[in-house]
C-alpha cells in the first residue's frame, strides 16, 4: 500500500482527495494535515466515517510529511505550496498552481512572488493526463492543473495541435466552489444567488496557464481571450470556446478530429449534444461537444467539468495512477459524489 | 388618457406590462386580453391589487381590440402576432419576433412560417430607442426587440457604427423567465437548479435578429456568433461580448466610444466595473461596461439588462412614451420591481 | 409635505424603506443616516436613480435629525436604536426590538442591555395595524413588530382572541434577508444553498415579543413555542401554526373566524388555498389560510409576509398612514418590488 | 453473489439504488426494469459508466423477474407494485407505499385502490431497521419505510416508547426529488426557486403510516399532526417535532434517551447542534438533536435526512443487508453521493 498524505485535507479540494483516496485499493492515508484544524477530529470536521485513517488534522510539517508519507498532495493556496515543497524529499502532487509554469519568471508576474524552489520546477510535468500521460509516468512532482485551465485546453487542444486555429475565445462559468471557503461579502448568499457576473475580466491567471500549457506541448503559441464568470451553483464549469477557422472545417470534420484524439481517453466524453455542467458533477469525466456555426464558420466547443474533480481531486488521483503505475481508472471511475 | 389594451396579459411579459403602464400616468387600461385564461378574474389570477382597470380577462379579438383602445401591446408567442395584427386598425407595440425583420422572407426563414401581413412590415420600425430614436417617434407599428438582441446590440452598436470592429462574437446568460411558462422537462426545477447549459447553439433566432437591426441602421453588414445559456435564476441576461480590435483601441478609447454614444441616454449606465445580473433586475436599465485585453487586444464588452423590462416589457413601455411624445422616462424610472 | 429622515438607510430595510416613501404623494426624504457609508454617493450605493433626495448619506447624529426632519425612522441593529432615541425630540417609528416590549426589565432580559430611555417605553405604541391600530393614530412613538412575531401574532390572534385556544406551536421559515447583511460564514452562498435549517431552537427573542404583544392587547396569556428555520431564498416568511383546539371547531368555523377578524383590513388576504411565500413577496400583504386537522382536532394556520415588507418596512409606512391620519395604503398598496 | 433486480431504475429512487447496490461486494446486479425506457441504454440514460451489469433496461415482467434475479427492488409508483408483486414470486423489497400498512383496509383508505395481494401483507416487515431489525431478518417481504415517516418514526419513537408523550406535532420540509420526476407545473423552476410552501396539509399519506408503525412496534397509539412543505432545493428532509411533555423532561433527560436508544446504531448520528440538511445528504445517515423548550416544556426534535438515501434507496439495501446477514453497514456507510 502506498502511504499518502493531504496537506489542506479541511478545503473543498483537500476533502474530496480524501474522499477519492479512500476509494483506493492500493493507497492508505497516513498523515492528514491542516493548519486552521490542526487538532480537530477529521470525521467530526468532515462530517463523515471514515476509518483507518489518522484521526486528527496535524499541522503541516515538512518533516512529518516526509516521515509519514511516500507520496503528498498539496492542497493549499496559490504561493502557499512552494515554500513548503523546498523542504518536501519525497513524491508530491501539488494542486496549487505554484508549479503549473515552466519556469520561475511567468510564475513570478502572476503570482507575485519568488518562487522559492525554481529548481524543483525543472523536474516537474504539467499533470493533464489528455496532453502529458507519457511524462507523468513515474514523475516525483505533478503539477495539478487549474480547472478553468482544464476544461479549456481539452476543448481546443486537438484543433491547435491540428493547426486549425490560432484565436481563441473562451468563457466560462463556473460554481462557487471554484473559489473556496473564503469569507468574503461577494461571496455570501444574497449576493450570488439569482445574480450571475464576470470577473477578473481580462486579468485571470488561468489564461496565461492555458497558454503556456498548449506551447509546452506543441512548440507553439496560441491566443487566448478568456473571461470566467460566477454561476449561483456549488460545483462544475462550463466552458463556452469560440475558434477561429481559417480552413473552412466543417461539423462532421470537427467531430471526427475531437473523437481521433480522445478515443482512447477514460475520461473524455464526446457527446452528440452539448454537455450540461449536471452531465459532469460528481464524475471524473470531461464532456466535450463541437459544432460549426454555418453562418460564419466559427468552429465552438463547449467543454464541462467537475471543477472540484476533473478540474482538482480526481485528475490528482489520475496523476497518481499514472506515476505509479495503478490503472488509470481505479478509485475515480463512474460517480464520485 | 390614451387607452391601452395588452394581449397576453397573463404571461410573464403581459403581466410586467400590466405592472408598468398601471403607474403611468397618461394612460388608462381599457382592455386585458388572453386566450388561456379568457373569463378568469385579473386580480386573481395575478395576485394582484389593481383598481380601475379590466375586472376579468377577455377572449383575443380584433374587433374588440380596434373598439376598445387606442393602443395595444401584443405580448403573445412568436407566429401568434401576426396573424392578429392584420386584423388590428389601431396603433401596435408588438413584443413578439413577428415584425423584428424588416422583410417578409427574412422573417420566413427563421420562424418557418408565412407571413400574414407583409405590408405592415414596410411601415413599423424596431423599438431600439437607442438606435431608432427618432423613427419611433409618431410610430403606429414598432417591433419591441428581443431581450438578447437588445443586451448584445446596446453592447455593440457604438463600436461597428465608428467602423472599429467587424467581428462579434456574443455569449449570453439568461434566466428561465425567458423561456416563459412553457411546461417542459428541461424547464423543471430539478433539472435547472444547480445546473448551466447553452442551448440552441450556432442557431439562435436573435443572431439574425442582431445583424439585421445593425444593419438596417447603419447600413453596414455585421457579422455575429451567439451561443444563448441558461441560468438557475429567473430574471436578467448578461452577456460577455468579444469584438476584434484591428485599429487597436486601448480601454480608455473604447470606454470613451461608449460615453459618446450613451452620454445622453436616460437608459444606458456605463459603470467602472463589469455590470452583475443584480445591477439591473428590476430596472429598464440596460448596464454597459468595456475593457480590452492586453494581451491578445480584443475588446470585451459586458452588457446586462433584465430580460423581463429592458428585455421586455419596459422597453415596449419607453416605445409608448417616445412614440406618443410622454416623457421617455415616465413609469419607467427607477425600481420597477 | 412631511419630511422624513431613515437612520440605517444602506441596509436591507432602510434602504427598501427609502423606496416604499419614495414613491409617497404626501412625504419628502430629507435626512438618510448611515454609519457604514457616511458620505457616499446614495444613488451609487443603492444602484439607485431616486430625485430630490439628499445626494449623500449621512452621519447619524441625534441633532441633525431633530433639525431636518418631522418623523425619523431608524432602521438600525438592535441595541443601537435606544440610545439614539434618547436624544431624538422628534415623532419616531423604530423597527429595530428596543421599544417592542412594553418594559425595560423585559427587553433587558432578551437584549441583554440596560435601556437607555425606558420613560419612552411607556408612552410607545406597538405597530401591529391589525391589533393596534386605534393607539397607532397619532402616536409619537411605535416599535415597529419583528417579521416572525407580524407572521404568526397575525395567524393565532383571531382564536386567542375568541378564546378558543391557549397552546400555539409556530414553526416558521425565512430568507436570508432576515439576517442582514452580515459577513458570516453561516451565510456564504456554499452553505445556505441546497440546505435548510433550524436556529435558535427554543432560544429566539421574537417568541417573547409574540407572547407579550397578545398579552398587551387582550390581557391574557398565551404560551408560543417557536422555531425558526434559514431557507435558501431570499425574501420572504411562511409560518405554519399548531394550535389546540379544545372547543373542537371545524374548517368553516375557523375560517369564519378569520373572515370576521379581518374583513376590513386592507393587507390581510385570506385564500381558499394555503399561501406560498411567492403570493406576497413584493407586497404589504399578510396572507393568511387556516384548515382543522380532521384527524386530531388540531387547528392549522399558515401565514406568510414578504419579511422586509409587512415584516419590515411597507408595515413602518403603514403605521406613518395610520399615525398621521394619511390614507392607510397610500405608497404601499399593490406591488411594491 | 446475489443476483438483485430493480424495477422502477431509471427514476431518481431507482437509480440511486442502482448506485449503491453497484458498490456492494455479495451483489450482481442481473436486471433493470424500466417501463419508460424499455431498451434504452442504462449507461446513456444514466449518464454513467457501469460495467458488468444489463445494458438496456428491459420491460417490467414478473417471468422475468422471478427467472433471472434472486431479489427485486421495486422502485415503482405507489399502486403500481402490488399487481407486479403478486406475480412475483422471489424475495421483493418495495420502496412504494404497497405494503407499508399492515393491512389491506387502511391501504385503500388513503390510496383509493383495492389492494390485490393482501395476503402478501400479513407476511410483509416494515422495514425501518432502528424498529423492526429483529423481524427484517430472514424476511421474504420488507415494505421500505417512506421517507418524512423515517425522519419522523426515528425522531419520536424514543420517546413514545417511553412513555413520555402522546401528542405529537411534526413538520416537515423537503427537497424536490420527493416528488419524483413529474412534469408538473408547480414543478417548473420559476415556481419553486426563492419560494417555499405547505403542501397536503393535513391530509397527507405519511402521517397515518407513522402512526400505524409505531402502533405496529408498541402496540399503542400515538396522534400525530405532519405538515409537509416543499423547499427550492433537490434533496434532502428536515422535520422540526413538537411533543408535549407531561413528565417534565428535561434536556438532558431527553438527549439521555436518544443516545440509550440509538447507541449501537450504525447509522443514526446524534449531535450537539441542530442538524442541517446538508449534514446528511449523500448518506444513509439519520441526524437528531433534541431539546426541551425551557419556556413551556415542550420537547423539540429535529432529525434530518437524506430523502433519496436513508429516506429510500440506501435504507432499501440497509434492509437487504439485515435480511441476509450481510455486514449492515456494507456499500452504504460514509459518503455515497
Amino acid at each position: 500500500m502506498l502511504k499518502v498524505g493531504i496537506c489542506g485535507a479541511s478545503g473543498f479540494t483537500g476533502a474530496m482527495l480524501l474522499r477519492v483516496l479512500y476509494k483506493h485499493k492500493s493507497v492508505s492515508i497516513s498523515y492528514l494535515g491542516s493548519n486552521s484544524y490542526t487538532g480537530s477530529s477529521v470525521n467530526a470536521l468532515l462530517n463523515a466515517n471514515y476509518k483507518n485513517i489518522p484521526i486528527y488534522f496535524e499541522s503541516i510539517d515538512a518533516d512529518c510529511i516526509n516521515r509519514s508519507c511516500d507520496l503528498v498532495f498539496l492542497a493549499m493556496p496559490h504561493t502557499k505550496s512552494h515554500p513548503l515543497l523546498k523542504d518536501i524529499t519525497i513524491p508530491a502532487i501539488d494542486l496549487s498552481a505554484d508549479f503549473r509554469f515552466n519556469n520561475a519568471q511567468t510564475y513570478q508576474k502572476w503570482y507575485g512572488t519568488v518562487h522559492s524552489c525554481p529548481d524543483k520546477i525543472e523536474s516537474r510535468v504539467y499533470g493533464l493526463p489528455e496532453l502529458f500521460r507519457e511524462k507523468i509516468t513515474g514523475s516525483k512532482l505533478i503539477a495539478n492543473p487549474g480547472c478553468y485551465a482544464t476544461s479549456v485546453i481539452l476543448g481546443i487542444y486537438p484543433f491547435i495541435r491540428k493547426g486549425l486555429c490560432s484565436s481563441v475565445i473562451a468563457d466560462s462559468a463556473s460554481g462557487v466552489s471554484g473559489a473556496g471557503k473564503a469569507l468574503k461579502t461577494e461571496l455570501l448568499f444574497y449576493r450570488v444567488d439569482e445574480n450571475y457576473k464576470a470577473y477578473n475580466v481580462a486579468s485571470h491567471r488561468h489564461q496565461p496557464e492555458m497558454e503556456a500549457a498548449i506551447e509546452e506541448r506543441l512548440g507553439q503559441k496560441v491566443s487566448i481571450s478568456f473571461v470566467p464568470h460566477l454561476l449561483p451553483i456549488q460545483r462544475g464549469i462550463l466552458s463556452t470556446i469560440y475558434l477561429d477557422n481559417p480552413n473552412k472545417i466543417n461539423k462532421d470534420d470537427a467531430t471526427q478530429i475531437l473523437h481521433e484524439q480522445y478515443k482512447n481517453e477514460p475520461f473524455v466524453k464526446l457527446g452528440d449534444n452539448p454537455p450540461q455542467i449536471s452531465d459532469v458533477v460528481g464524475t471524473n469525466n470531461s464532456q466535450i461537444y463541437v459544432t460549426v456555426d454555418k453562418h460564419n464558420g466559427k468552429i465552438i466547443v463547449i467543454s464541462a467539468i467537475d471543477n472540484l474533480l476533473k478540474g482538482a481531486a480526481s485528475q490528482a488521483v489520475q496523476n497518481m495512477n499514472i506515476a505509479y503505475g495503478f490503472d488509470e481508472t481505479e478509485a475515480i471511475n463512474g460517480w464520485l459524489g
